[in-house]
C-alpha cells in the first residue's frame, strides 16, 4: 500500500522504517530543509534517532501534498501542537484516504482530543489512533512491540492492523476512542511527575505509589468524559503509563528529572531538545479538570510547579502528605 | 505498644527500624545465632541490607516465645513457606495478639491464601495484611513509601494503619483480602518474566507489554477466587507490580533476568542468595489455574521454564506472537 507519513521525527521515521519494511510504499514529509538534505545524502535523522538509516525505498519530501498524492493511507507523526494544521494540509489536498494518528495530547485552548479535531476539520476522513507502550527508539531497532489500534467504525482498525502488523510489532484493536486517547494524553502528565520524583531523590516505593495514583486520576477524568473503565487496564493505558514513567527514552521523564533537580522548566525544556507534551498537557488537563470539577491532584500539583513557580520538592511532599483514606475511595465515589 | 517481630531479614529488620523510629517496644527474633550474635555485637544486618543498623532501642532474641511474649502485635516477617510453621509457633505461645503479615505467597501444596492458613492456626487472632510498593532497602532509609493494610474487621486495620504510620510511611485501608494476597502474590510472578524479558535483551515496550497482561492475568485468577476487580488497579496491585517488574531491588526480577541470560534456575536461586519467593509462587499459581481451569498464559510459560527446562527466548517469543485479538477480550469473558 502506498502510505504518507506526516512528520519526520523519532516516532514518524521509526514507523516509516517499519512499514517499509513489511513492504508497503512509503512517502515522509519534513519541512525541514536541512534534515531533508541530510536524508537525501546521508539516509539518517541525527538528533532524533541514534544509529538510525531509512530504509532506501522511502522517499523524502517538502511538500505535503507531494506525500500524500495517491496515497492509501496517512500517518499523523507530528506533536500535538502541529495537529490541526497538518490535518488542514491534508484538507486542502482533498485526500480523503484513512488517517492514522500517533500524536498524544489534547488541543491547548479548546481542550479537545485529537479525534474531535479531526471531525471538524477531515469529517469525510476515517479516522484511526494508534496507542501503547511503544518507544520509537525502540520500534526503529525491530525490538517487540505491542500496540493498539482504535477507530469509531472498526473495520478501519482492522484495516490498520493488518497495515501495521510485523513479527516485531503486534497490532491489537480497541473500540474505546476516548479512553484510548485520554489515557494517551495524560500519561505524559504522570511520566513527567516520576522524573520530579526521581529527580528529587525519591525512591522507586514513591514513583511506583505516584504512578499507581496517577492512573486513578487519568482514569476518573476519562470516565467523566465517557470512557470505559477496563480501558485504562489495557496498553494504552496502564502498559504506556509504565513504559513512559520507568524508561529513559521518555522526554517527559527526562524533563521531569530534570525540573526535579531544579533546573528551570524552561531551560529543562530546551535540554530535552524535543517536543515534551507532558508540558502543554499539563495545562490543557488542569484547565479541562477544574472545567468538569474532576478532583486530579497530581496534574494539580504539577500545574504550580511549572506555570506557577511552586516548588517541586514542597509539591511531592504535599502529595504524599493527603489525609488517609481508603484507597479506592475517590473511584467508589464516582 | 510493644511489638514482636518473627523474621529479621531485610523486611523485617526495615520495619523494626520503622516501629522503634516511631516509638515502639520493638522485639525481632532470629534463628540463626551468628546474625544474632552479629545484631548484638555490630549491630548490623550483612547479606541482608546494606548501610543498615539496627536501633539502639531494639531487642533480638533466639526465641519466638520471648520475642512475642506480652506483645501487643506479632509481624510476621518470614518468607512463604515458613509462614505455617511460624504460625504454629505463634499458638504454641497461647498469645492472641493481632497478627500482622508481610509475606506475599500462596501455600505450596494447598494452594492457600495466607489469611485461610491463619484461620487454621490461629483461628483466634486478629490478622492483617500489610501490603505495596514497599522494597525493604528503602523502607530502610525512611524513603517516601506508601502501602495498605487489610483486615476481616476494619477495626484492626486502623489499627495497624495506626500502628506503622510515619512521614516516610503512609498507611491506607483496604477491605479485600482475596485481591489484596493474590495481587501480592502474583506479582512475583510476573516479575520473574520481566527479568526474563530483559535478560534475554527484549527492551522497554515488550516489558511494558508484558506487565500490562500480567495485571490482566493476575485479575482474572483474583475475580474467580472473589477479588475486587478495582483492588488490581491499587497499591496493592499495579503498584507492587510496577515496583517489583523495574526496580534493581528486586529480587524476581534479579531471578528471571539470571534465567534469561542462559543461568539455570537452581544456580539462578543460589546467585540471588534470598528466598525468591515468585519461583515458588510461580508453581503454585501454575496448579490452581488448572484446577480452577483459568487462562494464565504467562504463568503456565513460567512455569514451563522453570520446572520443564523450556527454552526462556521462545517462551517469551510464543507471548508475543499469540493471535491478534481484541486486547480486553479476555475480561469482558469473565
Amino acid at each position: 500500500m502506498k502510505i504518507g507519513i506526516l512528520g519526520c521525527g523519532s516516532w514518524g521515521s521509526a514507523i516509516a522504517n517499519l512499514l517499509a519494511r513489511i513492504g508497503h510504499e512509503v512517502h515522509i514529509y519534513t519541512r525541514n530543509e536541512k534534515q531533508y538534505a541530510r536524508i537525501q545524502s546521508v539516509g539518517d535523522n541525527p538528533g532524533y534517532l541514534e544509529d538510525f538509516t531509512f530504509d532506501p525505498s522511502i522517499q523524502v519530501h517538502l511538500s505535503v501534498e507531494e506525500t500524500i498524492d495517491g496515497a492509501d493511507g496517512i500517518v499523523l507523526a507530528v506533536p500535538t501542537g502541529a495537529v490541526r494544521s497538518t490535518m488542514e494540509a491534508v484538507a486542502r489536498s482533498g485526500s480523503k484516504a484513512p488517517v492514522i494518528n500517533l500524536a498524544k495530547g489534547l488541543e491547548q485552548g479548546s481542550h479537545l482530543r485529537l479525534s474531535q479535531v479531526a471531525k471538524e476539520i477531515l469529517p469525510d476522513s476515517p479516522y484511526i489512533v494508534l496507542s501503547g507502550p511503544s518507544h520509537a527508539e525502540e520500534v526503529a531497532k525491530f525490538m517487540p512491540t505491542t500496540v493498539l489500534v482504535c477507530a469509531e467504525d472498526e473495520k478501519y482498525a482492522l484495516w490498520a492492523q493488518d497495515l501495521f502488523t510485523y513479527e516485531s510489532f503486534r497490532v491489537y484493536v480497541q473500540d474505546d476512542m476516548i479512553g484510548v486517547e485520554i489515557g494517551g494524553a495524560l500519561k505524559n502528565i504522570i511520566a513527567l511527575g516520576a522524573g520530579l520524583s526521581d529527580g528529587l531523590g525519591y525512591g522507586d516505593n514513591a514513583k511506583a505509589a505516584l504512578m499507581t495514583r496517577g492512573l486513578t486520576e487519568i482514569q476518573r477524568l476519562g470516565i467523566a468524559l465517557g470512557a470505559k473503565p477496563i480501558t485504562f487496564q489495557g496498553l494504552s493505558g496502564i502498559g504506556d503509563l509504565i513504559v513512559t514513567c520507568t524508561s529513559v527514552h521518555s522526554r517527559n521523564w527526562r524533563f521531569g528529572n530534570l525540573v526535579g533537580k531544579g533546573t528551570d522548566p524552561d531551560a529543562a525544556i530546551e535540554k530535552v531538545g524535543m517536543v515534551v507534551e507532558g508540558y502543554k498537557t499539563t495545562k490543557a488537563c488542569y484547565e479541562l479538570s477544574r472545567e468538569l470539577g474532576i478532583e486530579m491532584p497530581i496534574t494539580e500539583k504539577l500545574y504550580d510547579v511549572l506555570y506557577r513557580g511552586a516548588d517541586p520538592g514542597q509539591a511531592v511532599s504535599d502529595l504524599m502528605q493527603r489525609p488517609n483514606k481508603h484507597e479506592n475511595e475517590k473511584i467508589f465515589l464516582l
